[in-house]
């Protein structure tokens, strides 16, 4: 049962690939200097595909929670109705953000767990007159429901066309193709720790011709968090305050590692999700989202009625996987599997694994095997064959 | 002329030593497990006696300007009046984050390259009616100035007894002695990439209680900076939002190496300084700074009349040794030396002879050895010899 290094499937710190973690142990340079100015332009260029855009990448120094702060101090003023569509404890978060900032914010609750229809996004923001935003969560990291932002995005348009639509993208992006542009949304967030297998300290702030045109206008106050600032100082490769130099050196890495991966890299999470999910449920636990909303990232279960998960959890611990808890309303019902960055179907089935024999030695009857037999069941009907 | 590595000789990212390269390479952890949770009370733990406080030590996921933000939106509201003490670039932009949010900014504009009074401070503080904040820079890094933190803190509780004391200490802190408690300093901020030798990515804002008090009532906006949400996860030795887990390693490590030093390390970055200072002089250059007031982590010299900087600065590179420029409105009339962090005697001599090299290159008359003999005479002299 010992593992020389724990199978970390939680969403986010994701683990690094070898090639990454040598990248966060490289010296320091100069950030002003040529080398690193080249390096900043070559993430910011090559991070545009994975959103979908033909616009502006911005880089900031801060956990995602200060990217979603950033996507709404930039564009918004204190007053500005904002429609915010919440499934989770980070479309809470997304809300509240904007509400500490004096906007007026209107919540279109979808139950956890579930997506929200475009209907209902329609219908509320047709609702809500003079409307200046839409904060949508692309995927629910706390209740592993990916929302079709393309849907929502397209439904917000039809009911008040010039309302920006702010995306918070940080656990998917990278993982689950995205057309930001072609979509129709303005601001789109990401996070150094997801889908780009590298270490926590960076945010990824895709911005649109409308977000910056509202950026001119918008008065809730912003400095480090200023993305117009970043801007002006990427136009030359450099960021307006010192960055997480080594952070980048880790995410251009992880950009080259899924370069070369190619369109695979969202095939891999695809497979790792359905696994997952097959051998979850084979062994008899009962997932939080159907299957049409799961998250290709992140998968979470109900904890059975009677099993004591502290207890559980220790012994997962014990043999090396390492899962995440509930947040939130969900604190203690529910566990969380990530899969996402450098996960591998390997770690999958893994991970099946220790769950399988964890549960025997908790004396719960299950099959041994089919766990593990329905997660490659999975894969190989992943793998079209 | 060959290096194999570059003299990085920048006033921050400053270059990391081994164990601390290597400690950015790790693998990542659960950043709420107990393993984490261990190391983030350690750092908190450790850090206090480099601010001279007991009071807290909130770890924050930005650049040194995020925790600028944060010594300011946490215990100010809109309109609040506040005396912003500037000497340099950094002082500048601290007197703008609070302006940005609304503060009444009142500047006390010293001189670029000298050091604020107490006697004016004084004065300053006390035409101010109701002043709520006084905002002092420790180590101008624009300038290569340190100021008398103790006896500026005490003229504005002597003019203002109720005014906060805000102190940028991000360049110095841990280089240089500092007695947060002692002085009556009530919020002080520092960052990874300075002595702390790690990679830049992390804010530590030591609070102290008339801080956390003023905090309570205070209504500037703020979110991922709230020091207060902070303070209550790291109560459990939780970060709000993901933390830096790489950079938090090398702060760890760098700690390490630091306790291990002892009182030496601030012995080593005055001989560096004094090195540096004897040095530049020898070979002609005239410095900033007065000796009374110079700073012991960066060293700020003219560029002689005549001199083609860039084409000197590209002679440097070339042999290695990597300088900081001027910034603002000293910009292309001085250059920098940084000598803070895991910075060594042996790379001030080094430094001194590669830029005394340069000079002769240039055609410039300098007696070969000057400068590296004064530096070394400098050295011998700290070490009370």
């Amino acid at each position: 049962m010992t593992r020389f290094e724990p199978n970390l499937r939680i969403p986010g710190p994701t683990a690094l690939p070898p090639s990454v973690r040598e990248a966060g142990g490289r010296q320091m340079v100069n950030h002003r200097g040529d080398e690193f100015k080249a390096l900043t332009k070559r993430v910011e260029i090559s991070m545009k595909p994975f959103f979908g855009t033909e616009h502006d990448v911005i880089l900031l120094t801060c956990a995602g929670t200060g990217g979603l702060e950033a996507a709404v101090v930039n564009v918004l003023s204190p007053g500005d109705r904002v429609l915010a569509v919440t499934m989770g404890a980070f479309g809470d978060r997304f809300a509240k953000v904007a509400e500490v900032y004096g906007a007026a914010v209107t919540r279109l609750e979808v139950e956890w767990g579930r997506a929200p229809e475009a209907a209902a996004v329609r219908a509320a923001a047709a609702e809500i007159e003079g409307l200046k935003a839409v904060l949508l969560t692309h995927n629910e990291t706390s209740t592993g429901v990916t929302s079709d932002i393309a849907a929502l995005a397209a439904a917000v348009r039809d009911a008040a066309p010039d309302a920006l639509v702010l995306v918070d993208g940080i656990s998917a992006l990278g993982a689950v193709p995205f057309a930001m542009d072609a979509w129709g949304c303005d601001l789109v967030v990401t996070g150094s720790q997801k889908a780009w297998m590298s270490a926590p300290g960076m945010a990824f702030a895709a911005v649109g011709p409308r977000a910056w045109a509202a950026a001119q206008t918008a008065k809730m106050p912003r400095f480090y968090l200023d993305l117009r600032r970043h801007r002006d100082s990427q136009a030359s490769g450099e960021s307006p305050w010192t960055p997480a130099v080594a952070v980048m050196y880790q995410v251009d890495e992880g950009i080259r590692l899924m370069q070369a991966e190619g369109e695979s890299v969202y095939a891999r999470h695809a497979a790792c999700a359905a696994a997952t999910r097959a051998g979850l449920r084979a062994l008899g636990f009962a997932l939080l989202a159907d299957d049409a909303v799961a998250s290709r990232t992140v998968t979470a279960a109900w904890i059975p009625e009677g099993l004591d998960w502290k207890a559980f959890n220790a012994g997962l611990k014990r043999r090396g996987l390492i899962l995440a808890g509930g947040q939130g309303k969900l604190k203690g019902r529910i566990f969380r599997l990530g899969h996402l960055g450098a996960v591998t179907t390997d770690d999958i089935i893994a991970a099946i694994s220790s769950i399988e024999a964890q549960l025997l030695e908790a004396g719960i009857t299950v099959q041994p095997g089919a766990g593990v037999a329905a997660a490659q069941q999975a894969l190989v009907a992943a793998e079209g064959r």
